[in-house]
């Protein structure tokens, strides 16, 4: 298939005197998509039931005619204000109780039926009008659930909701639950919590200490599922009048809800890609690390995302949104090197992406985004990223198709033990998805290509497979992956929860064929590593006991592997240096072709190429070849 | 005129026994003034309508007759506690929506209409009793407006108030304001944010997201003309019984108001000194810095809010409130060096203060501030601070009068753009504040003299004006900055912003005859500085485009100055070793005489001397003459 | 008297079928108390007024007949989920006013006399069930008072308690309190904070900026008040139905109450003690320090506590919960090193523990403690420290008893000014309770042995006598320090404050014999240490007048130590080496035999005995003989 670009665009930003110069420009800078519409509500619902699709119709046309294929958004992340005098308690609220209210975007709480029922009539209207349009050729659902920490809400809406999905979770013979029931899967007896009645639970914000982690945890389930079901409305609605694909932009990092069950209900699943702001606003690394890839984002965050979305997307995924230029939101906003755009749209085709569209097109000069940049400046001259968009264009026009292929090593990634880990850390600071990209990162460096698997994942045809600090391990998992033949490396910390958030007895891991057994666990103050072969173990161990001799040890004697036919348990966090050292070992028992990159280079394999990719200000070798500062280097495997 | 010493007194405090003794020893001390009142409301009216004057009568009397001239303030900042019971929607509520409680001071909501009618009558019933009283020789209105985070409030007063405000700025061509004219002054299509009434717009607190910086700059704005009006009302009332001049006491770094509009209202602007409290509390600076002058204050910081208060004042100015030893209220509260009262004093004279009164007389033995000293201890006794007033008493008496003169150097101070500033930073930490005292600094130690101008101020007989990070400049300014013949340096930031705080089109700065654009923005980590002239661009530079060719350039090429004619653009925030170079360039341009001082020395010119201060505690040479610790040396202009 | 060892217990965590088994095992190990009961209030009465005894019953039997002795705990500290539907507004209030809701523990206001009500229900009828069951030896009164930060209540109960509790000590001729004493006790004058009447008052949270520190101090003392009122109501009872014993279980570093006050209403003064949490939660060291010790906790943290519980329990006192290996709830939580858990039981029978007991018996694999260590793991297999529990037992049973002796230094600690720090620390982090522990540090690191000792204290025997910073300091004390013929150090800050949060005049110290002022002081940042004899001044120091002669002086000339006849005013805080130094002078003017401690070693007297211990991972040697690591060895006095 042919890979594509596009753009976001909001034509109820500017003067309809200049939609047919855009749709022409951007025709030129070699895009395809133009995604629209998912902020407008304000202008499709003026008031209540008062609909004006005229503009948007006019819209869609001069974008359509000039050639360009239009993503139409459904504009429930932005509801207009109107739409809190009809129901005043639609927010959500926060951990401390207070409003999150008007005045930017996401103001809803995921349980609130009213609100709900309001976006089945603004997504069927749309759907109604649009489905059939020639020029619609993908739909969008709402706008980055999640972002702004807007999952979690403590309404009165949710704490209702909340009561009922426990009712049903803990379903006895009659129709209103089994609080015994719950309270034996949270272990209610402690401190005295149990309960009498479903009526009696609250949301688990405000206590005096923790709260019951298994409380927790069915709240995080619930509050994710609040998504699934939002989500799936419109889904089901779309789908009555529409043949063409849906997906949703999902946005980096985030991780309160279970994007692969909102990603069984659409087609393609999309990301938007903003590699400098994530350096600086959500990737915990040294301030040397920030500092050398400031201009140029993390070498790995993106790709993992990218793997990430394949796997949600079940093979079809998009960059949705992609930064191109300085942003406005990180705690710093640099400008990106020169060539970044086209990097980081390379990468995200080397990885699978369908198409890279750039938000925006044209940087705002009003409200919230003002300050992020766009395809065209404020005043409409080029910005950088337009010059780069077109080489890509060109680019993709030029060289052969890319072919994606299944990878040789799996990385598991599941976010219940996402949340399991934000729940009990054991040590400030640990978390799951650090530990996934760490994993990821030392993987990568051997010149690893990797495929993300979600819990239940057919494990067919890999080679190696990592398990990292998956927290909430399935029996079927389990035994899918002592029966699959790959190499297999799972812990530290893996399969320690039962699925009520309990300490499973037998100890974990009971893996089957694995004669390890973890004791007690311990975190480490940051400044306190402890050697192991070739770095060291950092901020968390199990204590395991075994009777395998096939073993490694940390300069303490403890044991930080443990080995028993194809399986490794790994007990510890290890820094890089070790990390890769374990993961070179064991990727060469599977036969696979490692290799030591460069700093900032990375490679990544399709069916009929290697892309290597240089992240690096320096020239490197590698391979035999030189990649220059920010290169893009395609191979053709011979 | 001769410049006087006062200080600040509180009867109320105190047995009526010792207000002689205390009278005498103030005279003793070479005191001229006395500032009472402005915390006793609770003595004045100790319940609704009962009035007792007698005691104030006395202290008066007693005061005046000793030879003191009074300073009778206003004791709005501290109602008494019945007044919640009449009012008790009058307090603020912070950004949480938290009331802020009776208990400490400044408990109240500039927007009551109840509480501001309180105050309308005690004011009143004090301008009629010492209105004519011939000791009360001045008034201060209330207390530091704006210390403890008091000028925004979230109450359902300011609610309805900054309705009416925005009624009044976006008015129609009826009398309810013109929605739609609001709506695309902020750009309210963003994110679908536009409202159908007045009556739907909220403070911008607890959004989900940042608000709109439209809508906070309004907020902004609205606030400061709350306090301006308030304090109006008083001085309105004052004026109808008393020709005696209005003062008001500012506090250090407190800009969330807008002083210059305040001080329209009166003869007289004054501030509160504490140059250890600012330097441990309201400075970022590195530790090193703060480590050496933390026994004597930062060497700039006080003069440029001297240099401020003249403007405030149109010439009229004083520090009310001096600190005379170790405060209570800083993270840490050490003991000033031996002499630094003295300096600190002879500082301001060097300004053009009128007059310099020491914040307290005797330190309290209760209550909030008991560790702050005072000029007596507790027990009565001379505390360090009384010897040196009574040698800066003994000096002023012996020297010539003070003369001041207009600077060669005007620098631009704009409090909109400081709001514009901490509503977009775009970068951590980064402040307009911080940037015009950066400037300040870096002009101080070329040992030039400097007046602050206001947006507006009349540009004529300076020789180089500075205009630094000024987002909002108008059309007016702009032009009379071309014209005025200076040397005009400005940037970076200048003029980013519209009125509206929306990006200008065509893109800043816009500037007549200055050939410059930003394209766009950059803000940096800390920790990635670029080596420009002589030192760095640090946190933040604008990226411009020009056709001019005398430029200079940073070591990654990029433009740090761009000049025409005499306006320069400085693009970058620079580290003081750049921003001195190129500021000493453009003095020289102007033919100005610079120098190079040692570490914490400063001069500072009236029409008739120089004045050399030393901050540090190590003995310096510069120009010929040997400046000992922490001296103050008189040098009469040739 | 024999020194025993206990566990923690939880039956109703367990199935019936394995307490005899579990029984059986304590027995095993060596341990003769079981403590039970404290949080079962769910299963003691599951529905309001519906008692379930039966399971305890058995429980005690079982426990009993295999030779152990109960602790029962009353369950206050967890009421069931049925007391909120019963007092909805028994719930205190955090100082932003949210509930501190049910879900965790000790979710109750100790203001709330409905509550209290219930507790006295519930605490009467297990009274009367167990008051003369055999096998019960001893009571606990509910569960660490004030863990969670649950001291302090803003809530409608606590606000009108505190008001009740001002009438009360400030009464006046009739009923009703009187109001112009508290004024003039608060010193409200200042800032026209006067009252009308008590109904006025509020709680001091949520003022503008600082509340009246007068005001903070007495709502401190009421708040305690409340602690020593909720605790008495249940000794009343238990005391009318047994004869048993009874304790609470006190928790390190909690000062929000006063131990002694509610410890001279009980027998046995314990504590609970987890040296690894404390190191890296509650204690403010340098991380070099931290690293040292992550393992084996601080060499002086509990040491102070036991001394401190030893003066409670006036003489009688336990370690009720003793870390028996990695716990759950610090930011960093190891693994101790081998051989801690049986040192830690050791320094705590060597300050004269009755009994040691582990929390707890088997880690529970549910709820909010599944991370916390037991003697047992989840699945029953022994933890390390069972054996060590073995082992000590064992030791108890061969070596000869452990004889305490009144210690030659005395250290006074005062909970309400440790209050009085908190509310007035003058300098960023000062804090009391660092204070005394660096003084006991001091001294430990000179050999000594320490009694604390409580306001009020008898002071016969004692040959010298530290009195550090303690601010507020009754004239009898101070008669009693001049005239015990110890030596005595008192300072800094000591006396510094009146009973009502005033300034003293007469300045501070005002001591009888002793001729030095304060005349003022100052806090210093922290990278500002001033050298002083073998170290250095940091943080804080008092600046003094004095006419006495024996004086030592810092590098900057300032007093830091003034001695007249036996009593030294130190008016600095001072670092280790410093303060060893002053110490060990006076130490020796005492005629005390201190002696100069490697890293990590300790030594405690009793009347027979010398017990070194060795923190340190490193051997020492010591006296003439070798520490290994971790090693405790009693020494027989000759």
């Amino acid at each position: 298939m042919k890979r594509t670009l596009g753009t976001c665009y909001y034509p109820e930003h500017w003067s309809r005197d200049i939609w047919e110069d855009d749709a022409r420009r951007m025709v030129e800078a070699g895009l395809t998509w133009v995604r629209i519409g998912e902020f407008a509500w304000s202008r499709l619902e003026p008031s209540p039931g008062q609909y004006r699709f005229d503009w948007l119709d006019d819209a869609i046309e001069v974008l359509g005619r000039a050639g360009l294929r239009v993503v139409l958004g459904t504009p429930t992340a932005t509801p207009p204000r109107w739409m809190l005098d009809r129901h005043p308690d639609m927010l959500a609220r926060d951990a401390e109780g207070h409003p999150r209210k008007f005045g930017s975007r996401r103001h809803y709480c995921f349980s609130h039926e009213g609100y709900a029922r309001e976006c089945d009539l603004i997504v069927t209207r749309l759907a109604e009008r649009y489905g059939q349009n020639p020029h619609v050729a993908a739909w969008q659902t709402d706008n980055e659930y999640g972002c702004h920490d807007t999952i979690l809400s403590y309404s009165n809406a949710a704490r209702q909701a909340f009561r009922n999905w426990l009712r049903t979770r803990y379903a006895g013979d009659g129709n209103d639950g089994d609080i015994d029931a719950l309270n034996a899967a949270w272990g209610n007896v402690f401190w005295s919590m149990e309960y009498d009645s479903f009526d009696q639970i609250d949301l688990p914000n405000l206590t005096v200490t923790e709260p019951n982690p298994s409380h927790l945890l069915d709240f995080r389930r619930f509050s994710s599922d609040q998504v699934v079901r939002f989500n799936r409305r419109q889904v089901d609605i779309l789908r009555g009048y529409s043949t063409a694909p849906i997906a949703h932009n999902y946005m980096g990092r985030i991780t309160d809800f279970d994007h692969f069950r909102v990603g069984d209900d659409l087609e393609i699943a999309s990301w938007d890609s903003y590699p400098l702001g994530f350096l600086e606003d959500r990737i915990d690394a040294p301030s040397e690390h920030k500092r050398r890839y400031a201009r140029q984002g993390d070498p790995d965050f993106q790709a993992l995302h990218h793997d990430l979305y394949r796997a949600v997307g079940r093979g079809r995924w998009w960059v949705m949104e992609q930064q191109p230029g300085p942003v406005n939101w990180a705690p710093y906003n640099p400008d990106p090197l020169p060539g970044m755009v086209r990097l980081w749209s390379w990468e995200a085709f080397a990885h699978g992406a369908e198409a890279v569209c750039y938000f925006r097109w044209r940087q705002a000069p009003m409200a919230q985004e003002m300050m992020h940049a766009g395809m065209l400046r404020p005043d409409s001259a080029p910005a950088p990223a337009l010059a780069e968009a077109r080489q890509v264009a060109d680019e993709l026009a030029q060289a052969p198709d890319v072919t994606p292929v299944q990878a040789d090593v799996g990385l598991f990634f599941d976010y219940e033990s996402d949340w399991a880990w934000s729940i009990q850390p054991h040590g400030a600071g640990l978390s799951y998805f650090d530990l996934v990209l760490d994993t990821y990162r030392a993987l990568r460096k051997l010149g690893l290509s990797i495929d993300i698997l979600r819990p239940g994942a057919d494990l067919t045809g890999y080679r190696m497979i990592c398990v990292p600090g998956q927290m909430i391990l399935s029996d079927e998992d389990k035994a899918a992956l002592a029966a699959c033949g790959a190499e297999v490396v799972i812990g530290p910390r893996t399969a320690a929860r039962s699925a009520d958030m309990q300490t499973p007895v037998p100890l974990p891991p009971a893996m089957p064929g694995l004669d390890v057994t973890v004791a007690r666990v311990e975190s480490l103050r940051p400044d306190m590593p402890i050697a192991s072969d070739g770095g060291h173990i950092t901020g968390y161990r199990d204590v395991i006991e075994t009777t395998l001799t096939d073993l490694t040890r940390a300069s303490d004697g403890s044991i930080v592997t443990a080995r028993s036919h194809q399986i490794t348990y790994l007990a510890a966090w290890l820094d890089q240096p070790a990390l890769i050292r374990v993961m070179e070992g064991i990727a060469k028992r599977a036969g696979l072709d490692t290799i030591t990159l460069p700093e900032g280079v990375r490679r990544r394999r399709t069916a009929t190429e290697v892309f290597w990719f240089n992240h690096d200000t320096t020239e490197h070798e590698v391979a035999g070849q030189r990649l220059a500062p920010l290169a893009v280097l395609r191979q053709p495997i011979a």
